[in-house]
């Protein structure tokens, strides 16, 4: 592969930052502070010592405007983390290779596959399939019946696309994630077994998306799961079927969602939380991780524990959880004195 | 696909419901009630309101004896889900359409395999394979070696059905699940160090069972995990060696069964549920949510929480818990008025 | 399949073991001691019961040193369990079948694959692969470019390896497991949508560490995600970009570790255990099931519950979490009995 150089006037100027150093030096990776090595742009992140730049290989680097400058080249920007991933997504970038159809992918009848994409082997294709241009479709992975892909998607191998689904312009979708299972839902009958009722419905995911590894997005009972534009999942994550995840969300891994809950935008969730069915969430709500949400949410509210309550209530209730068994033997002792007063009193009355 | 239309009266029959209206139209689909247009057939739900029957494009509905007859054509049924389920599954019902097997799947030595099977490119089974009738294995799915499966089985895109696993009849394995991988047993040795407890055990998964998506079922050790008849299970559930679990349960996504733990007929667990090894839970026992299971349940009990105790005790004890910072500072106030109280008291006896 | 049928006089050798009974049996397998029938040998483990040995099908049986002696010929050892695992590895031992490259598998340019391989149909290896002798990969697994594999590995159909990974020897991953998935690390911009920070690095497996089904070991951001020697993982677990697990360390099901967090050697996670990112965790920490460690943690600490304390205070305390609503009674009480008090006191004075 060949790389990229860039100086860093030009890179300033991608992330609207300044540039300052007794050279324009160009660089040809991102790379960590700590192992940076000539040629490579380094960040300092605001967690990030100022002594780490002393010590770095790096060319130069990327700091916040309120950071003591280094003797290094620097590019000097707001939110050093964000100016990082831009640059970093800019040097990486790279033109499509369309390597076409692997002569051992299968493509079933009546697909719309344009020239320009690339089918690894051991792909296979349903019918209908309409894929946009410069989409990956990795080995191993599974497409089923009328599945529609924008353009600059990218399958990654052996995650599976279950029929009807509708994904948008650079999606991403890792390994082993499979999209459009069907929903568990069941009737019962009069002996108490479960009877299926059928999932019939899709999912769309819209552009920007990324999608983890061994994820599952089920399909809809009727109508649509929806994953909206920009949202971010990360592995073994449960959507259920007929979920709405709102745009630019954050879902870690292994969290939840059950049957038809809405979540609004930029819903923050951490991993392993689970949300019950048929709430509302608003837009901008933080689950922090391992909680249960199992009632709505206002927009803006930052919860924790389970049953989900205030964050900084929960802080403050699960401090004095470990002093449980203090605060028996303290209400123990005051039964015992309350007890001693009380006879104190009565044998005073005696007396009296 | 060429749609079945049947009679409303037709349908009735079906689910042992009456029918009533000006007509005896013919549907050929079910959908939700507020999405449902002409030559559909809806259901209004137990929660769900009579209004929405106002305004619906069906062609008829199902709803329950004690519901208000709306203007529309009805079927009257004790259990409008049931009855939904029934019939929907009764309209979707198609001839199993067998393609034989693709010329791109693998098939090894020694396998019984009817001519009334569909097997897609990419699969690959195993050698000694025995296959029932009507057997659907898609894409991209692996059967190991002497693997048994009975009639009208699917196995959706990608799955893993390893050595020796037996399967019944009408069982739906989805994308990505794992059946018969290695049980997680290890010895230790005088340093600490596990040591692999081989997994020479096997998987029976029984009739009419339905798993999710990217769940894990592990062999046993020595002996079966054993998935009895009519069990559901959601996505991303794991199944440790040597499990049962009952006729008829349900186990909602993310949830856990350590070894050797044996559930009852009729089970429910919610989702992300943990259980611990060795454990007897018995009949019609309810995990809620989120509940982590560590000791033997009897039959019919509701547990929550973790360790899991009486979903109502749970409930009261979550409510106080919230309060916990409260009550810290009740006692506080206590002890201080107790004090108070004797320096008054000891004043007195000063005083006398 | 050939069975090797070995004397327990030489299978007490391999242990370190004594043998005694009438005869030097020979047997050919190793069985549960309820379902054992001749030939098999069978251990008594620490926990089980004599009242098996006797009725046991067994030809031979393993038992601990302080075990009443049974009628049977017997291994005596340490530790049963340690003792039944080596033999029954050493029992199931046979010599690596190399198939080589089935015609259907698809191999790119420049790997290095010995002659005494396995690749199974339908498995694609990428470009400059490097494979050790006696590597088993799989139907359906994918190998992405540049991967390095030692001697001895096992992949299970349909894992997912990908782009310069590296494992060591004797390393398992079992079926739809992924290894090298992108990290979950975004940066913000100025409208709070989530921009991918690149994740350049990779994974790192060192020898005899086994991965379950369905987990997902994800790639650095920058250098390596690293599995240090004898990490045994179990099913559906999560390990995120950077983080480092000690050498011989298991994770229970369906456990979660967030970024940059540094496991030491010999730590145990029980089941749906999550432990937050940038964590040192000491050497032998042991982790209960479902806990949530949300801070350092202590070489030799057990801890539990969420957020992780002291296991033992975690248990009393969890005692008196099902007591919270008596104890709201109590302190209501408390409060009326003291308001008597109040009162009396203040009777008396007026009295006086």
């Amino acid at each position: 592969m060949v790389k990229k150089w860039l100086n860093i006037s030009k890179l300033a100027a991608l992330v609207e930052g300044e540039w300052q150093g007794e050279e324009d030096v160009a660089v040809c990776a991102l790379a960590d502070i700590d192992e940076a090595s000539e040629g490579q742009l380094a960040y300092l992140g605001r967690s990030q010592n100022i002594e780490a730049a002393l010590t770095t290989g790096a060319s130069a680097l990327i700091i916040s405007r309120d950071c003591t400058k280094p003797q290094l080249p620097v590019i000097i920007v707001d939110d050093p983390v964000l100016a990082a991933a831009v640059i970093h997504n800019h040097l990486l970038e790279k033109e499509f290779v369309a390597i076409g159809v692997h002569e051992q992918a299968v493509v079933g009848n009546d697909c719309t596959i344009p020239a320009e994409v690339s089918i690894g082997p051991m792909a296979v294709l349903g019918e209908r399939v309409k894929l946009g241009k410069r989409v990956l479709i990795s080995s191993g992975a599974v497409i089923g019946d009328d599945v529609r892909i924008g353009c600059d998607v990218k399958i990654y191998p052996n995650a599976t696309i279950l029929d009807r689904s509708v994904l948008g312009d650079r999606v991403v979708i890792h390994s082993g994630t499979v999209v459009g299972s069907d929903g568990f839902g069941y009737a019962h009958d009069q002996k108490g077994r479960p009877v299926k009722r059928p999932q019939v419905g899709y999912v769309q995911i819209d552009d920007d998306v990324e999608i983890g590894a061994n994820s599952c997005i089920d399909r809809a009972t009727f109508g649509r799961t929806w994953i909206k534009q920009g949202v971010k999942i990360d592995n073994l994550v449960h959507v259920s079927h007929n979920v709405e995840i709102g745009e630019y969300s954050i879902m870690a891994a292994q969290c939840g969602v059950a049957g038809s809950t809405v979540l609004g935008t930029g819903v923050v969730m951490g991993g392993h939380v689970a949300v019950s069915g048929h709430l509302k969430i608003g837009d901008r709500v933080t689950m922090a991780g391992r909680s249960g949400v199992a009632s709505d949410q206002e927009s803006g509210v930052v919860v924790a524990g389970f049953p989900a309550f205030a964050h900084r209530k929960w802080l403050r209730a699960s401090a004095v959880f470990q002093k449980l068994p203090e605060m028996v033997k303290e209400i123990r002792e005051i039964r015992k004195r309350m007890q001693e007063i009380t006879e104190k009193i009565d044998n005073k009355r005696q007396q009296d």
